[in-house]
């Protein structure tokens, strides 16, 4: 295990650490949890606060989406693993504005369990919790076990527009409806080439020969479509943009944001071939292109990988895309 | 190899064209060249146009850093080397918009020689060029042969200050005078994990044992100071903040700006860990940290490692910092 550590359970804390050192204007820890950072001038008068989070490894998911613009609190677990239900309350209490809080997080079975019990919890103090589940990854469950699909890089989107229409002042049951409009129209597939190593566990999450990919893993390696021989980047282009236009599906005349996201190991000029070919199949499937975003938006440590996520845009949701949001993670000088 | 690719002779130019399908408002393909990329609303009238160039490989470096407030142009070589004064030429023909041009760029040899070579050929179109050239890292001389030292992630702060300044509509000689300022005050030092593979060559750079790191190393696995047993992330970050607070040397006092940039595959947890503990050194050698930047901005593809660099501060120098500046590929939102 060749990594950048000290002590593999310390991981997270010292990540943390690091993080309100770097950016101690813009976050702070929660009073009530080490585990749980909130924008550095929260609660946010009169504004629904907005939550996320999930486990340690895939920053800027879930640490990174915290600023104006974007999510008020977060809280995480250790690596890949659920936080607590007291890490979710402690953000919560703290980003209660008095519009009450919307939790906005991935689908996966802890995560959905804690954030329940955090909004039991957030009820007897009197604070009004909606939630909204990400459930982009089209290979986790066919659209109509829809409920079963996993969140990945779609997240993102649903904390852009999300943030942006809690930013107009809007109430906790608008900000929820447009978070689950927004999830119901966005769709994701990855491809994996390689695994990551847990720091306490000490091995790869999972085997792959030097000649193999996967198609449709999880970002904690969760198993795909298929497994294949490597595949040149216009091939692996061609499968992903196919699952995804067909899955919602996308039709021609709409117009999609698109996300090209890079998984950790997989570098920016390979995602910006993965685009070349996909911008292309998007265009001749009659759809419009309106924005693209390409990095690492959503990663999995060291894994090799990348995936595709596209939303379908309309009015509402391009003027939410194009609102101002910052978080020096992503987006710097704003200061 | 396993990279997403196709043709290993074709990444660049389906690199390029993956980056102007993403982002076509903002960047537009020169005309004389396939391998120089300007500002889309080149040249920018009066102002002094700043260039930048070298081999393909580094994105954000060379591609990301045109925009508002940073460069106007950029080409682009092979995987690790240098572009052609020709390519060079089409972009500088491009960008000047009345006020001369700005090349800055690294310290390596092909460089130089080529944009030496653009310099003279715009010269004799009647464009007045200059050259500020980026050699920041400490471990590749002695600060007394500084002329010999390398370009690495410092290029990032030369770019932000040069662009805020040339935003002023100050001269080319005062663009080129803040450029080779902030040169003079930048040291930056790296450490690699892992090495990477040029697609042509389909072979890693170098080889490192598992349990194995090198201190010191270039971007291009250029040899650095020692080859040693892997070592904890406080251990690595005292080595790195130890060496270039005494290159310059910085003092008790200085007020500097931080950035952790990684190499492409670590992951951004590791550099916050070593943020965690850089930060603290700075702040224990009574060095006031004015904003600290934690990312990928200079990499090596898939390359595992991490470069600590450090720019002293001034007021002028501060205010450059902090302008307004967008690139897509750094910066959201300010479309």
């Amino acid at each position: 295990m060749k990594k950048i550590i000290n002590d593999p359970y310390q991981v997270v804390e010292e990540t943390i650490g690091g993080i309100l050192k770097a950016y101690p204007y813009h976050l702070r820890m929660a009073k009530d949890s080490p585990r749980a950072l909130v924008r550095a001038d929260a609660p946010v008068k009169g504004k629904v606060g907005i939550c996320t989070g999930g486990g340690s490894g895939h920053i800027p998911v879930f640490l990174g989406y915290v600023g104006p613009g974007l999510l008020d609190g977060v809280s995480v677990g250790n690596v890949f693993s659920s936080p607590g239900a007291d890490d979710m309350l402690a953000a919560t209490k703290e980003v209660n504005g008095g519009a009450g809080v919307l939790y906005i997080f991935g689908n996966y079975s802890g995560d959905v369990m804690n954030f329940e019990m955090a909004a039991e919890m957030a009820g007897m103090e009197d604070i009004k919790v909606a939630m909204s589940i990400v459930k982009d990854d089209v290979v986790s469950a066919p659209r109509s076990e829809k409920d079963r699909r996993r969140g990945v890089a779609g997240l993102f989107f649903a904390y852009k527009l999300a943030g942006a229409k809690a930013d107009t002042k809007a109430s906790l049951e608008e900000v929820k409806a447009t978070a689950d409009r927004v999830i119901e129209k966005t769709c994701s597939i990855g491809v994996a080439l390689s695994p990551c190593t847990i720091p306490a566990a000490g091995k790869a999450t999972f085997t792959i020969a030097d000649d193999e990919m996967e198609v449709g893993m999880g970002i904690h390696g969760e198993p795909g479509l298929e497994r294949t021989k490597m595949k040149k980047a216009d091939e692996i282009a061609d499968i992903m943009s196919k699952k995804v236009i067909e899955d919602l599906p996308f039709k021609s005349g709409d117009e999609v944001a698109v996300l090209i996201n890079g998984l950790g190991a997989t570098p920016p000029e390979e995602l910006f071939i993965l685009n070349n070919r996909i911008h292309d199949n998007l265009v001749a499937g009659g759809l419009g292109v309106y924005k693209t975003f390409v990095g690492e938006y959503a990663t999995s440590m060291e894994m090799a990988g990348a995936s595709l996520t596209l939303l379908r845009l309309n009015r509402e949701f391009k003027a939410l895309l194009d609102a101002p949001a910052f978080s020096p993670f992503l987006l710097q000088w704003r200061r």
